[in-house]
């Protein structure tokens, strides 16, 4: 009978997705044109919503390197570390990880989602505490719940929450772990990390910062959020993802505790899977190099960024936040969203549509995640498309600010 | 307090690994040189302990479908399906995988961990039953207890025992969820699958099978322990891996419910990750129509299984079971199944060294996992490397049956 149950309430909620036309998961990239580029439903169509923030998919060494791992490690490692022992590939990016964030020790993990689902539930068992911010990525709460730990969520970038949820833990607060992203997916908006690192140092706690939509875009070097607060060689652990700047597939996590290894030993997540393919490897650590020496990478998109923001905002659009990689479009209701996010994809132009209950605060988006392989033509193309989508929906008064 | 704690205790598991010189994660694949051979230490090394049982790693088709994926689609997709919408590619090997199981849906999945996690976390609630073999792989373990629901484990292989837990769940048994393998990795035993299914269909519940050692290996086509029991209409769910016998990375499950597909709406584990890279989609597709084209490759695999059990029966070692891709071989002690891997892997040989809590009933194993790719001259050299491993350790004759 559950699963009967449970297959209506799914259907429920495709029904109700289908109605409104507003299902992204019917999207399909019939041909990749670029790493800016696809067909979608016949049409060229430029990418705005694929998290491709260094636009690197395409580039020549990216694919080189993948050819080369290929060729020389073959399609698949077809095991676990733990139990099938590590390519040289795997350990070598690992250390690169560690130079980049000059720290004794890095993980690498099969994907983002592992990454802290392994971190959270090799350090936490049952009885710990955790506290994490409210607007945390699903694979944060999953961690947490699948770790067996108490966690409390404290209010989205609020160090005063978070103190007060600290202090109400008492002596268990020393030890505990604090969770935080850098810069947050849907809004667009990036956490205090100064701040929320002095409430969890006052307590005795650790700090980890899941940098997966900032690596490579904050910071000097553009290792993210954290080393743009300065407070790089005082987080206890950050974890990230291969699968948006560094454009292959894959998680990491580093530490400036060399016990991280440790995890190796208690991680299920990350003891039994199959160690990452060797391209995706390559792919990652291509690109990796790639963001340390290539810092007019983050320049371009920056510039991106703010051509793409001051465009909206000139044509009144309310954004989520300050300027970011990710540019949050809200308007007022769930239909109206679906309807501008419609007419974009038929101008050939495609977003994130986001509804609740995937956004935060029941907020309906239009999410933008600006490249840095888009050209200033693109983002014109883009804003364009915007002015033209409130100026043919019945509603444009009501989603625009004055 | 609580992460030192933690800290502490798994230092104290690396400790034991490293006295006992017994640690597979230690173990770095230097250079590939095929699907069946590494430099392991500068030592031409034959691989019996990696899964690879098509041995299709190194196939030139395999290595040119995914060159040309990455040329044509980039090296990753860097988003999820539901947010980003889907590559043509992800979507055709869906289809692929729905045709060759005769059935209506199929998904997939960025890793098989993530297959497991995102069926169970999909179709289960809190307050739902479900009952699992007691020798699952952590992935159902995990699964089960990220979902919230309540489950509970049946003596490994055993359909009475199955009978009597469900029986105990009165009428919740109707519309619970029962969880198998087909092959079970440790001692490479299969489950009485037609029993198992028997006893389900009796009390009205759902059955899963989990056919990641199993696929391509087992069936007249290859689909599994479920085609070879001749029940394959009749499973639920059937859920397997692309990072085994098909070469690459990923999941997947098949059923024989449409509604398998309103999962897209309701599953973490799939939702909130990145898709899989696209030459790891190229990769699986093509092994998998590879697997459905070449049944010759699964009677090489037998013949190197027969060839390798005999002869290691011959020696006189105990087996985990009847002949099978994964050959377990059984030793007295942790010590000497530590110094026969070290013998072994210095001669040039390296399977898996399985001891407490990783093996089932505390054994301590010798696992080897035959691959179709194996020469004939390669499993001599493996079962003459044992023969010369046991002549050399103290307790030979402790591990030996008569």
């Amino acid at each position: 009978m559950s699963i009967s149950k449970r297959f209506a309430e799914l259907e429920h909620i495709r029904s109700a997705l289908n109605e409104a036309d507003a299902d992204p998961g019917r999207i399909v990239m019939e041909r990749m044109l670029s790493a800016t580029e696809a067909e979608i439903a016949g049409r060229r169509t430029i990418l705005a919503g694929t998290n491709n923030y260094l636009g690197l998919t395409f580039e020549p060494g990216i694919l080189e390197a993948s050819h080369q791992a290929l060729r020389e490690q073959g399609s698949g490692t077809t095991g676990s570390r733990m139990a099938n022992g590590s390519f040289a590939s795997h350990v070598a990016l690992e250390r690169s990880f560690a130079e980049f964030y000059e720290v004794p020790a890095a993980m690498i993990f099969s994907t983002g989602y592992q990454a802290n689902l392994g971190i959270l539930t090799g350090l936490l068992r049952a009885g710990d505490k955790v506290v994490i911010d409210a607007h945390s990525h699903a694979s944060i709460y999953d961690g947490c719940r699948l770790s067996g730990a108490d966690f409390f969520p404290f209010r989205h970038n609020d160090p005063e929450d978070l103190r007060k949820r600290l202090r109400r833990l008492g002596d268990d607060a020393r030890g505990a772990l604090v969770v935080t992203e850098g810069l947050y997916s849907m809004l667009g908006d990036i956490a205090p990390l100064a701040e929320l690192l002095e409430v969890t140092e006052e307590f005795g706690a650790y700090l980890m910062v899941d940098e997966a939509h900032s690596l490579g875009v904050y910071g000097e070097q553009g290792r993210g959020v954290a080393e743009a607060a300065g407070i790089l060689d005082r987080v206890d652990f950050i974890t990230g993802t291969f699968s948006k700047s560094l454009g292959s597939m894959g998680g990491f996590c580093v530490s400036r505790h060399e016990q991280l290894n440790l995890l190796r030993y208690g991680s299920r997540p990350y003891i039994f899977t199959a160690s990452s393919s060797p391209a995706n490897i390559a792919a990652a650590h291509w690109a990796l190099d790639h963001v340390r020496s290539h810092p007019e990478l983050r320049e371009k998109l920056w510039s991106n960024v703010a051509q793409l923001y001051s465009g909206l905002k000139d044509l009144g659009f309310r954004l989520g936040s300050a300027p970011s990689p990710v540019v949050a479009v809200r308007v007022d209701s769930h239909d109206e969203a679906a309807r501008i996010w419609n007419e974009l994809l038929a101008s050939g132009v495609y977003v994130n549509l986001v509804v609740p209950p995937a956004s935060p605060d029941g907020a309906s988006l239009l999410r933008c995640s600006v490249s840095a392989g888009h050209s200033p033509e693109q983002i014109e193309t883009i804003v364009a498309a915007f002015g033209e989508a409130i100026s043919r929906t019945a509603f444009a008064g009501a989603c625009c600010s004055g």
